[in-house]
């Protein structure tokens, strides 16, 4: 089923999953990154996923299965327990609120207490949890699953197997103020959308806010993680990831395939090229070219910012040094 | 209408609004961040709003519309449009809890599975969407809006002219614990509530906790994005906007008319005066004095920070330069 | 009742709380923080909880009680008037959804809208606010109070007397991809389960990952306060309080008895020891020792942290002399 090769007692069985740190007799368990192959010597796991290539330096009692990439091993050997793990529920509970009019596919999930707006268009296989609200007009493609309370406004666009986490707000007003001459602020009505392509995940509780005019876009197979904030007219484009906490104002463009850590603020109408890699907390206040790695805040190459935080460490050091100078440039004289 | 002088042909036609990079033929924009000027020249939209004083360098062949302020302009097309393209639901949508003896005004929306509670008072043309929660004796007052699961905890009044967004949670626990002898806490008790003045928008996932005693208290006007947290006995003060994911810690008193970046963090037990402006993920350990513009974590005056910041990239050359001194100094003896 | 000392006024008659700063002659307050003493001389409560050995240098109108602990005390009598001042409410309100077969203990509170999946366990007395979603399997401690429209996914257990808030999401996918070789994400079932010890609090619109595999944990007794992120398998030690939006990456383990600053962040699969203090807004990128106070991102030892920074203010003077002994060293020659 892997494609593995066995080494150790062949008829070992296992029930269960665990991290090779916690495993019991039950248990199979993965080594992928370096940081844990100590404990592969004294894991009580039955047996452990390792790479082609591992050679151990001392004897694993656990019976080895060599296979190419042991995490995406791993990874489907739980999709196929998963499968029977996860609750998959069908069918429409009662009470939900379904407009005249919608059409529910047969093969659809719909949760109680579930909320279909007029005019909303539901892709085949889509699973609305509880309490989740779809606005009208709003479209969910083939496949996609929302949440419970995850909460879409009128009009958004979502793509097919998306997954929308509880909680997660999409499509709420963008944060438009037109100052005025007494001080007060004047709301800019925001009459766009979001436009969620195919194969995105979406965090609990990240908020995505609809465009003043046009559409915020998310692009295919981005991942959100929880409690991101990308506001209005914001574009992430294809496969970027993101972690949680992360922040991004107004018409702001991120590239292709970046990688952005947790709690990373990005300024607003700046551009950031493809393959950016941002350390987590960093804050990029200008636009970033392709390819970029950048730390800090404000975020600047990684490399300059690992140096420079060197010297900053020694920062009392080189002061103590220029004293010393200046004692002995005196008494020079 | 906008009261402007047209430049170009006066019959053109649009049908939707756009940003002036992204327009077509059938789009009205508008040019207000000097930024963005370059665009106007090779614009496919119809129709530009463009200040009185704007010189075009090249021709231009969109028909220009000269207006005082395009952005204010374009808001008050735009709101025309909202009333035509946004859902005005009304009504009482069923099933939905509204408790015993809760007067419902005539023109107010209550949405499917929103749930009013004991004793709310609901002011005139309050909307209240599905699956949100108004808390026994919370107030709304006129025209307030309560979009798809907001939650208010009891006792907790809310001005008029309101925008409370989706998932939004006004008056949960402050966080207050006493630590006991055994190194466990003991919960304080939350027993105040949240006073939200007029005019205010509170954003999707934001949260507001109640006082423990008397209030927290947000002023007339102020706008806090998405994602903010406001803890107990906070005060924000009159047409203070706050951008996404800013939080404030317990006690702390903002002054009117102050402008705060995403991702700002305030201390608790310290006040900050009117007009003051917080770039970006400044840390604000102390107070600040009214009209003080402040950048960094810890948060210096912004000109400072500036300059500072101009220094510590150069800091490995300020090294390299002590140490040439120190080889210098050697040598000469 | 609360065991402390009259001085003045033994007939002052009291009916609220509040501050010291803005009380009423109907109020009684209290004195802790010394930063306020100030207050306490011209207060208009009729009553002052002080320390049994507060000296004021001015006469004070108000009626002191002498007690061990202000606060504490102050907080048992809040106790005793939240009991009055808050609504208790219970039984089970219409509509709502518990799934057949699900035992609800005579004494529970169930608010309409709230999902109850099939399998939850329901301890004795809990309180399920309306909208709240108890997904299928979970299991709620006795007493434990889940307030509106909080969203605990499948499977996940939660102890007796917690509390949570509005808008907590517990239990939603960790944030597990494998990059494929076509630059897409392929994600990684997340099968495991998030359990949470008893007395512990979580704060709104905070989430917490269920396990890849396994469990991510919250100890006993630990508050988390709003908005704040707990990855897949994070750990976090008994009683130890974390601040507002900090946010934890995945595999973490945080030790017992730690203070945890708002806005900080955690990168995963690190450990940080019991006891560790962590000032607001600090960069954790490497495992901490017990005991330790940090501050700063990177984060280090807290008073390293604030020498560092009287030294970086002073960076462009250290420059200024550096150059002036450039100049000297010069002329020299």
């Amino acid at each position: 089923m892997v494609g593995g090769a066995v080494e150790g007692n062949p008829d070992a069985a296992v029930s269960t999953f665990a991290k090779i740190e916690e495993a019991g007799p039950d248990a199979i368990t993965f080594l992928a990154n370096p940081k844990y192959t100590h404990h592969i010597y004294d894991t009580q796991a039955s047996v452990v996923l390792v790479r082609r290539d591992f050679e151990p330096e001392r004897p694993v009692s656990a019976t080895m299965i060599r296979v190419d990439d042991p995490y995406d091993t791993l990874s489907r050997l739980l999709e196929f327990a998963a499968q029977a793990l996860t609750p998959q529920p069908s069918g429409v509970e009662q009470p939900c609120y379904v407009a005249e009019g919608v059409d529910v596919p047969a093969d659809a999930y719909i949760g109680a207490f579930a909320y279909i707006g007029a005019g909303a268009c539901l892709g085949k296989g889509v699973k609305i949890y509880p309490q989740a609200y779809v606005g009208p007009g709003v479209t969910l493609g083939e496949g996609t699953v929302v949440y419970p309370g995850a909460k879409i406004y009128h009009g958004c666009r979502i793509g097919a197997r998306c997954i929308i986490h509880a909680g997660a707000v999409i499509g709420s007003d963008g944060f438009g103020f037109a100052p005025t001459a007494d001080g007060s602020y004047h709301k800019i009505p925001q009459i766009g959308i979001v436009e969620i392509a195919d194969d995105v995940e979406i965090g609990a509780n990240t908020t995505v806010d609809r465009a003043t005019m046009g559409a915020t876009r998310i692009g295919r197979g981005v991942k959100l993680d929880n409690l991101i904030q990308a506001a209005h007219n914001v574009e992430i484009g294809e496969h970027t990831v993101m972690a949680a906490q992360a922040g991004v104002a107004g018409s702001t463009k991120i590239g292709a395939h970046c990688m952005v850590g947790g709690q990373v603020g990005f300024a607003g109408h700046i551009t950031v090229g493809d393959r950016v890699g941002l350390a987590a907390q960093s804050g990029v206040a200008h636009s970033i070219p392709a390819g970029a790695k950048m730390m800090g805040s404000p975020a600047i190459d990684a490399r300059d910012y690992m140096r420079q935080t060197v010297y900053i460490k020694r920062i009392k050091e080189l002061a103590d040094r220029i004293s010393a100078l200046e004692r002995a440039s005196k008494s020079d004289k």
